[in-house]
């Protein structure tokens, strides 16, 4: 029996990335940073944190490209060559993916994260998981939950309904965490309604044990807990890094605060986690090559081709190359997660070294010298290809932007170079999404590369040249301006608080919803070929659609499944996608199973997923503005009836099926005058509860309507249908 | 002593609109409907709420239209014409102003309400009851609170965060309690965060009496109470109509549940308002040719002239009236404030029963042969004055709208009759907002009527002809769609809910501060003169202002001051309003004193309201979107700084006039790198609260950032200043 502070020791790390060890019990499990490529960090280093100090590994696309792949079969390889990697260098634990959704472009984390929808997020995440965890290395899924900004985020509270929780916030982390099964769970540093993420019961036991059946480890962001006895009540098995605090832990079960048991079980966690991670599968190193070329697949997975004006791409005569960022590439973000890759491609090395122009400093300094070079160089090619983007000050973990626009001088030098070169392709390289407002009239084509890992200057160059066509997909709308985000006038909020004011209306629900014109909607981005949808099929449940490529090239097409609800619901939400690569000419049939949950919405007064009989509108397409087939599908409901009572409301009873006759046949016998009563009258009389009707002199007295309601009660149709 | 059971009898009424007497302690009062004109059932009637069975009485301007006077001084009036018909009627109690704030221009009792900015609400509210008042008879301000829906108005939680409420929904309730007294106050209908407003002890105690030091008395909506013993107990002192449930009262008081003090403390309130209206003068009737002219300049004062292409009014030549509504008027709302009138104008007659076509039929049916007749006949002349609006069963307190369109029915005849007549001049009646979008460029002229009351047709032809100059001004923006409309997606909810997601940003709030573009701005209004702005003073707190009439005739202009904050609030937000009306040539200099309360924001983690230091912008214009005049007034804050604690930022203890140089000197003695940091990191830094630089390897242990902590506690700078 290890003793009680040795126990309370294991609820802690015993360094900023080991857990602590008990003999005989449980060894030391390392942990690192790294959802895009591992962060192990060297040994004997000074900083704790050492952010630039780390071992080589593959640097894979981050989450913001690898979401735009919209591609789970790509995502698991680049999960398994993360778990490999992971064991090579003795990590049993890798602190990934990052699954929180893109609530507003300014968060500084975005590029960590996939999307603003929480189906896509949960899928990629998922495959990202068990890729991980194929050869037995522990996922942690992050940042449990609703750390949609960096601005005060170790203090501040988002208020959210549960509503929006549920569908919006946790939707992805229950996906993933009821399907993939990871062994760790992160708690984010914020607080949610008032209560931080590491200390919330509810979160932590409630819903993510109890209702998802989590078995796994709980473990805070680095630094996330205020209070351990709290946390480890609230069910977060395992402080980090350590704070030295362990004491509080056992003093509170020696003075019977804490349960020992609530100890015994987070040291239980730990040690399954423990024995979960042993049998992970050792690797003495990895093929560097091989897993470079992942990478490279996965970047040219990701890359978005907004716009591509009479075909200018792919590349066919001579180009020049103009911006730093081809040469200086940009592709991860800064903070934990930033990698020291085991190389490192760029853009014009890959595109055979054409004609350059830097055009720009990276610390935004203007430099007109730079310019006019840029400006002569275009001026003598057919084809300028314009490398811009963000460079790393402005966008990274730890801080959220306050613009989405490009650089201006960046913005300048487009504009000069689009003068003397009408056929200008801009490549762009941020992680958090830019506006193309007010410039992208002076671009013939813009393709997005977001970050896109160390192969990403080569994958840019394949795209560009048509080696590959582009297969990705806008995973976030890209709005016409800063001002249309629905969450503009509530974020990062201010006073400790953040209101989700803009609720479940995040990215496109929102846009489509209330009609916003947008510069690129959710699901968006070409390629050099053409797709054409046909046979729309909806049998039963089954969902069934064809796609052909009806152009020149090999390509993918990314078919998406939106259904449209009634009611207090989005215009559509996306609930299927299936990534199909066909050749010209070539068909693919594909098929979604429509599930109970993709069609169920959260009740507030149910406290659960609720079915509402109606009619859906399926809608298949090739964004969520461009929807190329429609049908409907018949849905019966879950089956229940809300129980009648005093405050049922006129209209209530009169549309229940036991409750109506007797009501109805009530009033015609006491109130003729109303049971006859126009619609105006009767429009205002049935919002009102039953009850209500004994105050103005109708008649019904608190008795009958008592009694009413008990000769209603557990009929058939009252309660959830059996 | 009146016996327990007779004092609970005192809490609730004796029928549905008198309250219950107590021998030698207190007479029964007679309270009435009819914020704009009485509503006092005559005796014996049947049906207990009679909506359409009063004694005549003058119908003013309802508030919508009332509001939009932006005149103190005439709403005064009006409401001591209210107090004296109410007084010459046998009423005590009149129940109004409404002055819930228009969340939603869907809302079916906007028409009942002033504005959706809480200032001019405040001021036309207070106005009104120091009018009522005047004369003796006491007001009853209502809905309290945060009634902006009929949708399940009975039973639906409006879920509104703490500052919203404060800074939005509470406003004007509390300037009207603060500075005009009213005797009562009624509970809204609808939850307030899950709790009934007639239950809801923070609300009705809390904040209304201990707070704002309300003395009156509060009555529920008509059949509000749900829980007589908790409306008692959250200081709800009257239940109106009775239920006959007065035993419930009685029987808590005998089992110890309630306190008995808490029913005499509402018995009390019972008898300070007999008392109070006790004292009310006493009149045998009213001039009702006067109290017409009253109603006449008061619909005068209140249309809306949004446009006027080519100076087409006033009306020089020959014209023509087309539109049913040009003859049968509407004039105001339906439900509980419908008042039976003295008299009624019509606009047909007092235009001079010119050239007359109906164009439409009121109940909605298409009627090709209606509109061939006004076809024809507005070809035949210069102008055509078209009369649109709401017929009656499209608005309604009761039900919410779903659009904010006119029927199509009308706007067809539009298009007809401004092809036959390109002068077509388009006279509006409706209670709540319609858009003008897709037919105002059909329009030479619009002047939106409202609901003008029953001297609305003159006033009307007065307007339309020059007898005066349009000076009303919109307190609703009118947005180009429905869609852009702040509550859009979040109103009315659904499941019991109602998500005030928009939270502060409502109307110009939002529209301003996201830049989004509006057919009509808050604000806005054209008259038959021009005005020119001059001369911005800010002193101190005082601004001053001069606005000059340049153009040909006497006229008003509504001058408007808005002031603009940093920060997270909205882009400006009005603070004051003066209407002056000027001859030819003539100037007026307007002042005012900005306010401790102008400049606060409410603060929800002081609990209170906050005054910031720095600059605010001061506006001086004719409109929200109309500023003709910029300056800046420095604030110098209300001294308050945080405590600094373990959990205050590096940046705030950087900023800390105390904490600052005290750890800056630790710092640069202990972790020299990070005192010399370069502004990446250090502004990653700067987030993090002062403690977790213990578990980032930094040095700061718990003692020491504890020992810092005490050093700068109860420094001078250190909570709210002397």
């Amino acid at each position: 029996m290890t003793s009680l502070d040795d126990r309370a020791a294991l609820t802690s790390g015993s360094d900023t990335w080991h857990t602590t060890a008990a003999e005989g019990l449980v060894p030391a499990l390392t942990l690192s940073d790294g959802p895009h490529g591992l962060r192990r960090q060297a040994q004997a280093e000074g900083d704790a944190l050492a952010l630039r100090k780390s071992v080589p590994a593959t640097c894979f696309p981050p989450a913001v490209a690898l979401g735009s792949s919209w591609d789970v079969e790509l995502a698991t390889r680049v999960g398994a060559a993360l778990g490999r990697e992971a064991s090579a260098l003795g990590v049993d634990v890798l602190l990934g993916p990052g699954i929180n959704i893109k609530r507003s472009p300014l968060c500084g984390r975005n590029f960590e994260y996939f999307s603003e929808d929480p189906h896509v997020t949960g899928a990629l995440g998922a495959a990202l998981v068990t890729g991980i965890q194929s050869v037995g290395v522990g996922a942690c899924v992050k940042h449990f939950a609703v750390n949609n900004q960096e601005t005060d985020r170790m203090r501040v509270s988002a208020e959210v309904d549960e509503r929006t929780l549920r569908e919006i916030y946790l939707s992805a982390f229950e996906h993933i965490v009821r399907t993939a099964r990871p062994y760790a769970v992160m708690s984010a540093y914020n607080k949610i309604n008032g209560v931080y993420a590491s200390h919330h019961r509810w979160l932590l036991t409630t819903v993510l044990r109890e209702e998802w059946g989590f078995d796994g480890l709980v473990m805070s962001d680095w630094g996330a807990v205020n209070d351990r006895v709290a946390a480890l009540e609230a069910g977060l098995d395992l402080e980090m890094p350590p704070t030295g605090t362990d004491d509080e832990i056992a003093e509170a079960v020696r003075s019977g605060r804490l349960d020992e048991k609530v100890l015994d079980e987070s040291v239980e966690r730990l040690v399954r986690l423990a024995e979960r991670v042993s049998a992970r599968l050792r690797f003495d190193g990895w093929d560097t090559g091989a897993h470079h070329e992942l990478a490279r697949e996965a970047a040219r997975a990701s890359a978005v081709l907004l716009k591509n004006e009479g075909d200018v791409l792919p590349l066919t005569g001579g180009f020049c190359v103009v911006g730093e960022l081809a040469r200086t590439p940009r592709y991860q973000g800064g903070g934990s997660s930033h990698v020291v890759p085991t190389r490192l491609d760029n853009a014009l090395e890959a595109l055979g070294s054409p004609g350059f122009a830097a055009g720009y400093r990276l610390d935004g300094q203007a430099d007109a010298g730079l310019v006019a070079e840029a400006v002569e160089l275009a001026a003598r090619h057919e084809v300028a290809v314009l490398f811009l983007g963000l460079p790393e000050p402005l966008e990274s973990e730890g801080f959220d932007r306050t613009t989405i626009d490009l650089p201006a001088d960046q913005l300048d030098l487009l504009r000069a170079v689009s003068c003397a070169c009408p056929r200008t392709v801009v490549v762009l390289s941020n992680g958090g999404v830019v506006s193309v407002s007010g410039w992208q009239e002076h671009a013939t084509a813009i393709l997005e590369g977001w970050l896109l890992g160390q192969a990403g200057g080569s994958a840019l160059a394949d795209l560009l040249t048509g080696v590959c066509s582009p297969s990705g997909r806008l995973t976030e709308t890209i709005p016409l301006r800063l001002q249309d985000v629905p969450s503009y006038l509530h974020f990062p909020g201010s006073d400790g608080v953040v209101r989700y004011g803009e609720g479940r209306y995040v990215g496109y629900r929102h846009y489509d919803s209330a009609d916003v014109p947008v510069a690129y909607p959710f699901g968006h981005g070409l390629t050099y070929s053409r797709f054409a949808y046909s046979g729309l099929v909806v049998d039963g449940r089954r969902v069934e659609a064809t796609v052909t490529n009806t152009g020149e090239r090999f390509a993918h097409e990314v078919v998406q499944l939106y259904l449209g609800f009634q009611g207090d619901r989005p215009r559509h939400e996306l609930r299927g996608f299936a990534k199909v690569g066909l050749e010209p000419g070539e068909s693919a049939t594909v098929a979604f199973e429509v599930t109970e949950r993709d069609l169920a919405s959260w009740s507030v007064s149910r406290g659960g997923w609720a079915v509402e009989a109606g009619t859906v509108t399926v809608e298949v397409g090739a964004s969520s503005r461009d929807i190329r087939l429609t049908g409907e599908l018949a849905v019966e409901g879950d089956g229940h009836t809300a129980e009648l009572t005093r405050m049922s409301t006129l209209g209530e009873w009169l549309a229940h099926p036991v409750g109506g006759p007797v009501l109805r046949e009530l009033m015609a016998e006491h109130v003729p005058w109303l049971a006859e009563a126009g619609p105006a009258l009767l429009g205002m009389a049935y919002g009102v509860p039953l009850i209500k009707f004994r105050t103005f002199g109708i008649g019904l007295s608190a008795e009958v309507v008592d009694a009413l309601v008990a000769r209603c009660a557990g009929s058939p149709a009252s309660g959830r249908s059996a």
